[in-house]
């Protein structure tokens, strides 16, 4: 059983808390920080929490606490991890990591220096899709990965300060970017390096500073490609959409608005108001069980069960930083307009990964390019020689 | 926190205990019964219980215990329900209750006299999609409901004594049927009576006596109905799919074969073996979380907070006897094929509910049947005159 | 190059008119016939047309009319028909082809005895997808068909006619269960004989006399069955699916609703009227080339050039007539709540069929049950003692 | 009517020559060219022209030939538009126009110089639902566009000089990108001039030359961005999907692989073999139409029924050459690795349209971020002080 401090009662927090008190489970937050006191105490009541306090440190050094779950802004992250280092508790943070990866390099510095369990809840790597499809990427189900695709597209945050780039650190390549970066990683491969990045970044349609829509390449040391795609200017509800492209297979996950669902409703039998949806006449897509399709059961018991049995994580600040360091080569992209390096002072996957090559023995003599059973059934192998360059077509049989 | 006697560690006994034990749960099975001693030794290993044994009242009347959850073949239920009641266990029994309706209401009886909480663990009214759905729809917003069909199919049960007409009391009506019954019902309201039932059933593919196929129509008092397909036969996996029609919309489900998670495999990248799929090649159609997705997740965690709240659960064996009693007129309407009524020595909905009326005032001389946009955006109505009958169209604007 | 005389300029005329004059077509309209002048012109004008009429007689006769097509209320189908008799030009009619099996009857005499071409315009038997299916199961892909299911669901037809008893001849069951029982009767194969109906019928919504909701089966004499669902009181648009099964496969087809092309509107942008859709914002699921998806243009190829050749057609009268008298069953089984015999004087398939054997040979002592592979990857058969009835389990390898 | 002369036997030959002479057309193939006698012989016998040449020239020149139809190698387009350009014949030619911007500006050149009739055969954006969405987007149904989207991946082209890079001028990108940036181009507005071309390329698989999977992203004046995804690794058939983001909502068009047709078999009823499909067993997606569905009908019926009317068709060699000068700037840029003009001599678009504002006023003081309905049913906005900068939340009523 784990005992928790929840530093943050908005919207995120809130949804953790669902989770992490969900169902028929033995953890519990006892302690919820709120920079509003009728915030801090609303939550109190609402997840039945023992303590409640406007004081962050308060929270943290609360006797009864075992580990420490930030839900704050992105620009109050570090300041509760040092918090977290000071009284040696174990911390579990939202995503991104840091605004940047400097930010995000000191918090991975100081929780190790620490020693304390450190915990990046980087919940689209734990949903039960990304989770199976793990697992068949793994076994090699699709061959060697060429390419993988995440997107994340919505109509804007329902927070006022993710729109302040302040407060925000940037626009959706922070706020959503992080989750893509980390899909496609690990789909490719976590100790493969990401060597640089690509971006386009506008901001099309909101009045705000940072950028509203991008697109990014990121490009991997065995020659994979990853690709992400964000916005907070898509009109439709919540698309969540991974795509992976192996040798040998594909896989395509949709993981909000095309689950199996489907409903369409007049509106004139009630006022059906559904979540995160744009309407709520028509039809309508709706998630089952939205926390547990997008990973947040999977993660904190993850998240906990390795603590328990004294092990890192899945998913660590280390991973945090490595996304941070990938953003930050974005961003500078972007403006650049260069594939700009990426700058990882630290890295502890592998090193001078060739790439792959792309040469498939046929015989002595050819490269086999492509094999095919023809419309009347023939097989057909198209094949170079290795010699002349020349392509040639063979039917066999 | 619930302790747990498991009476069978087959196929459903395990997947019962991957829900009961699985994530952060604070529940634990803490005794095993099996008839065979190295399965029930293998299951103990497996899920850490306590305590194993071959003799099924050992378990109930363990000191440990406060549940009983029977996950044995059909003809064992009544058995298993009379040694809970004779050692005052709560009781929660997997489906169909009994192999008719007579073996289900003697076991109704039973509990109801020892005053035992009961559970009928009717898993696919808790799934998380159904749960939204029928939320959906007792707020309204698909109206009143006209239809509600459920269709399970698949290529046939893996464990032999499904297809042993004497253990398994049935076919696929038994085994498939209880589940459709109970999700229509469920949406067509479960106070209002079913009357009567016609059904066609044959064995088309297998050596079996019992049913391979089957569909069926039970029509409720309110004149809803609701319409079952079950199969043995079926290629492809395993289709579970629902759907709702009321005045006011639709809801379609897909709950295994399409929820937005597609793969497709050359299969010469590695043995991927799919659970429950008919093929490890081409396009897969896997489930992210399989446990979750067929609903024992949320089954479970309604059934013990039930029980700690000292109320009775959603499902109980009260349900699981009208379940039966539709079930036995759907066997005997195969047979007479006529519409055979449902006999229900026990109702405890409402009696008497009229057919809802089907005319709709457009004005004081005439019904509305139509209302609708045309290509050239004229609102157009369609109308009955209430004395003469006469249909007759009026362009509006 | 064929000429042609419509009958009606109503909505089923115009769907027809923009099909057989689409794209690059070599055949023409000369002659419209409709009740009321204006729209006879105003047709004339739209498709080109030399020739205009309030006689019907006039056009059938006309010199340069080739081929007649019937779009008129069910009601005027004999009259026409008898027109084209009496002047000897192929005539091709819309569906049903009577009101009943007897007036059926009559226009099949008829025509036979005039010795004209004659055609059965059931659209939904030649949509591309249906053709492909087709070719599928006739070359065995799915293996023996067990059951085919076609379901055509919308709120209701357009014009005033259909709602009323008299000239429609009956409610949805006639207006939309003809093409269900067309398509499964397809797929099962024309020539083995319908056997008997079951229908449930009901008006739950509309405040007319024939029925608006209703579902059937269609047993044939080779033991598969056919369903149909229709309905006027869906809501979300035309639903119009098909699934067929067989011992090898299954195939599911959706023609309307969930074809590759989804669109999400605000409605800010335009008043965007999608046709047939009941709503103009939210996520919509247009049909891109309506006409070709619902089987009209390969429908009218496969007619004129079968004319050309001087060869039959793939739907006849004889068809139509079929049709016709398992409609009848229906309707007669939605009173008596009887299986009710189809009564088919007239039948051209095959007589006698025996239903298949559902014994599989495993070995001379067996019958195969189940074969199938287990999670831990090894083959598992379930067999049956032919003796003894035993249900036994064997691991192979 | 139109007589054709087709140039070249191969594959694409005969799918024009399928939809050419498919269903009632009145069109028809006068004169077949082929480099090979045999080949040219089959064709004629196969598709009953009158006349077969191994003479390009002879097929040109031929008198009853009105319009030449170009389906060769990339390689020899300029040479067969040359010989149009001397006979003064009608000539459509099949996609890209050309190897790059400087053989279709030569091409482009001289068809206007002899003042004869130009079709670019680029059938993707005379696809059924491209035809119905760009309707929709040209009535502003989703709003400004923002994004466009097109992929087309598969798993290598049939014939052997596609993998030739000097028959074939590049890899995937000219193959399958031409597609693409059209389609983008057509959502985006044909009018607005695309500016510069970010590009990555790889050849990650197949032992050739040319790149075999390429990114690339296209900047056009209006701020609008387009994307194209292109491969010959893709595993699991054709992968043709669209989609184009507005401010006012989005479109998705999956044109091949998911087009509500949907098959399993298990391959032992009979050797089933898909077109297209990379496997003949378990799940396949047939497509019902192919001709259709691909826009092969319709773009022949635009450019014939342009031709009869004088008037330039909607795809003329103007638009081949806009189409090349992008995939030039692409090559370029994968080489480079930065963003590259796209040069274009020839420009008959609009000049110096600015970028669109992405301030939307709320009132004299605030601009508007976001407007949304709160999960307790309250309006919210999100607002940006016009002079502070500051944001704030507004709950409204």
């Amino acid at each position: 059983m784990q005992r928790i401090a929840m530093l943050g009662s908005g919207f995120i927090g809130r949804f953790y808390a669902e989770s992490l008190q969900g169902q028929r489970s033995k953890d519990k937050i006892v302690s919820i920080y709120s920079r509003r006191e009728d915030s801090a105490k609303k939550f109190a009541v609402d997840y039945g929490c023992e303590h409640w306090t406007t004081s962050m440190e308060e929270a943290v050094a609360h006797p009864n606490v075992d580990v420490v779950c930030i839900a704050l802004p992105n620009n109050l992250h570090e300041a509760a991890v040092m918090l977290c280092c000071k009284h040696k508790k174990a911390v579990i943070t939202t995503k991104p990591l840091g605004r940047n990866a400097a930010e995000a390099k000191r918090m991975l510095e100081a929780v190790e220096k620490a020693g304390i369990f450190n915990g990046y809840l980087e919940d689209l790597v734990y949903t039960p899709k990304f989770l199976k499809a793990f697992e068949s990427v793994s076994k090699g189900a699709i061959g060697r990965i060429l390419w993988a695709k995440s997107r994340e597209t919505h109509p804007g945050p329902h927070s006022d300060w993710f729109w302040d780039i302040e407060q925000a650190g940037g626009g959706c390549i922070l706020d959503l970017g992080c989750h893509c970066i980390e899909i496609t990683r690990s789909f490719i491969g976590k100790d493969i390096k990401p060597v640089e990045v690509m971006c386009w970044a506008d901001t099309q349609v909101k009045p705000i500073d940072a950028e509203d829509h991008a697109i990014g390449l990121v490009k991997y040391e065995n020659g994979s490609i990853a690709q992400f795609e964000v916005s907070w200017t898509f009109r439709g509800g919540l698309d969540l959409r991974d795509e992976v492209m192996g040798t040998e297979g594909t896989i395509w996950m949709n993981n909000f608005l095309r689950t199996g669902f489907e409903m369409f409703t007049t509106g004139k039998g009630a006022d059906y108001v559904a979540e995160k949806a744009e309407s709520n006449t028509g039809w309508l897509f709706p998630v089952g069980d939205e926390m547990n399709e997008l990973g947040y059961n999977h993660m904190f018991a993850e998240m906990f069960n390795s603590l328990e049995k004294g092990k890192p994580p899945k998913e660590t600040f280390y991973d945090g930083y490595v996304v941070n360091a990938v953003l930050d080569a974005a961003y500078k992209s972007a403006k650049t307009k260069l594939w700009e390096p990426v700058m990882l002072d630290i890295w502890r996957g592998r090193e001078g990964v060739g790439k792959h090559s792309h040469l498939t023995d046929y015989d002595p003599d050819h490269y086999l390019i492509k094999e095919e059973v023809t419309h009347y059934g023939a097989r057909k192998v198209i094949l170079k020689n290795k010699t002349t360059n020349k392509i040639t077509e063979k039917v066999l049989e």
